[in-house]
């Protein structure tokens, strides 16, 4: 094998150099501060779990995307973690068993099988909060508003917020009594977004003409405020809990636009992208220029039933590789050059380390000069003593 | 499958609940601004790389503790990284190229085959620093010195500091023109500290009269400073290389005592634990009370080769799980407590977040209190504002 073959990294792992790592460490301390702030705690799960733990009521997209291995202990198949949310789900349910309210958060490197270039690849760095216990909309808002205010905090300026809510789709499909292939089909053909093809696949499977109208004006419910109303006069006629799904999306637009005027709010009621685990409001928002979303999120009720605790549930998630490319990162000129040696130097050294300086301690024999090493200042001999001085400054020239 | 089974966690994939993920991200953000004001810059490694670049050059003991993946885009095996100091080497001799002395430092979760569960169980989070193009002492004693000072920036009371090199053994065993099978006997009779062992090992193969009694010797040679002494007296005729070694094992002890007084020095010579790609000074710093070492490093040049550019190196690490529980962690009851509605009372909240104040909000239905989730103190409406009061106080009682 060559040299050059040696180095090369698989797709989507990547390395990441000064001063790009410094920025996402500085951004995981703002992120997991803000949180602490509003009251969630810090958990780190597992990197790896039992495949039967991990992947217990999550749906095959996930199973797909997590890399298996053979625990040499047991025989037994591991997964590693490609998502955290169903791993502080299970922490919630079963490690923690508190009554009321939990609020958890985390930060942590997550491996998938396949490459997603806009969210870290197949090395993101997942970081996000999770609410459990509580059923009502406050829950959701709270997650809404703290997903906003993330994205502020990592430098966004103008965000634009898509929400839906699962709960429309799965309401009209059960009133449609679908076999799972008729409604695998829908499903698909509301992904692909194509009014042709879902009135097509509707018309094939829903003998209700209700019904089918009714699927059919979900692909084309998206847009601004006004798609609540046009809803709300396309399910006349539908289950009361298509109605209440509405009810919750009016509920959390006025409550995000009080707090966040300038968030320009869009709705897509066929959006189905959370349709792995999420059981009710689901959002995703976007910055101008990526075309990914920065922050996804909704309710994901009942994950932890699988461990013994059904509880409500609701968070978002973010990444951190994406996220810090909002904010350039530029590498700091601000440490101070140290000669390698001097009477009382290491005392001088220590001292200024103490008062949080960034001191770089010359080499015996060193080349390359305080320039390259980011320093703008230096240490210098002075009156017995040491002294920091400007690169520039005259008692450096004397 | 039980739902209990369904929980069960791998031995040794460990999940990290509060308050002990707190004192992690503290002792993580400490060390790592530790080392930022050393003038170590923080880097990323990949979570997993081709096999082919993780291991090579390494040896087969990391070889056995890397769980192996097969890459579904290329078909080529990939590693899951187990050690990052031969990831960070590639990123100094590959990515980064730079002339002169390079200081990185990181911390990462790591996974290992098997478990040492003094070590992070096989979930380690390891955090580190390594001094990449400098051949002297002078990189070494830094190496040692901020080991030392990242053992009492975690709490570490008493510290004993063992030191070693690699350069003996390695000398001798060159000296003695050993074959393959010879020198494995040896090294494996060091590694179980049996001297009986040894020297029947050493009978078998060693024909020279002096270098046979210099191996048996070598498995005597711990203790205090005063093996030093042994040493020289035991190697009279050594190689230059053992004298070398020596003289350097000397002056880093001379360079610990006079920053570390407190600092329990111990020399053991047939320390071999970093035989897989260690080359020269080799240390490990313990604390009474943990029986395996809290700090491991050493000298390990030349790791660069592989990937085209050879370059001294120097380092050590830590493992971040293990070094949180130096200090007990304590949950904070620093708290405020708002209702879950009320006049004015998100402008209130959000005020007292930017102060950098935790506030829970009650959430409508609530039935846990304050106490349940670590608030001393509450908001409460006076005057048609909003204030801070103790649980306790009397505008709280009234």
């Amino acid at each position: 094998m060559t040299i050059a073959d040696r180095w090369l990294l698989p797709d989507g792992m990547d390395e990441v150099l000064p001063p790009q790592a410094s920025r996402m460490e500085e951004l995981r301390r703002a992120l997991l501060d803000l949180y602490h702030r509003w009251g969630y705690d810090q958990v780190m799960p597992p990197p790896a779990e039992f495949l039967d733990s991990l992947l217990t009521g999550i749906g095959t997209e996930l199973d797909l995307q997590t890399f298996k291995l053979t625990d040499q202990q047991t025989g037994r198949m591991m997964g590693v973690s490609a998502d955290v949310t169903p791993q502080v789900a299970r922490m919630d349910a079963h490690s923690l068993k508190r009554q009321g309210p939990v609020r958890l958060c985390y930060c942590t490197n997550v491996l998938r099988a396949k490459a997603d270039p806009h969210q870290g690849g197949r090395s993101p760095v997942q970081v996000g909060v999770e609410l459990f216990g509580h059923a009502g909309l406050e829950a959701d808002l709270e997650i809404l508003r703290l997903a906003l205010t993330s994205l502020q905090a990592a430098g966004a300026g103008e965000v634009h917020l898509a929400l839906g809510h699962i709960g429309i789709y799965r309401s009209l499909v059960e009133a449609a009594d679908l076999g799972r292939e008729q409604e695998r089909a829908i499903f698909e053909a509301l992904e692909l977004k194509s009014p042709g093809e879902l009135a097509a696949r509707v018309d094939a499977s829903v003998d209700d003409p209700a019904l089918a109208a009714m699927l059919r004006a979900l692909g084309e419910l998206h847009g601004g405020p006004e798609v609540l109303d046009e809803a709300r006069e396309a399910f006349e006629e539908a289950p009361q809990a298509v109605w209440a799904a509405l009810d919750q999306l009016q509920a959390l637009h006025a409550g995000v636009t009080a707090e966040h005027p300038e968030v320009e709010l869009y709705f897509d009621l066929a959006e189905l992208r959370g349709y792995q685990y999420h059981t009710g409001m689901m959002f995703a928002a976007y910055v101008p220029g990526y075309g990914q979303a920065l922050a996804k999120g909704g309710r994901y009720d009942d994950t932890g039933r699988a461990f013994g605790r059904a509880r409500p549930a609701t968070g978002f998630s973010l990444e951190l590789k994406q996220l810090a490319t909002l904010v350039p990162s530029e590498p700091r000129h601000d440490g101070i050059w140290a000669p390698a040696e001097g009477d009382g130097l290491a005392e001088a050294v220590n001292a200024l380390r103490r008062q949080g300086e960034r001191v770089v301690q010359a080499l015996p024999g060193q080349r390359t000069g305080p320039e390259e090493h980011r320093c703008q200042r230096r240490l210098v001999p002075v009156d017995g003593g040491w002294q920091v001085v400007s690169l520039a400054s005259p008692s450096e020239r004397a």
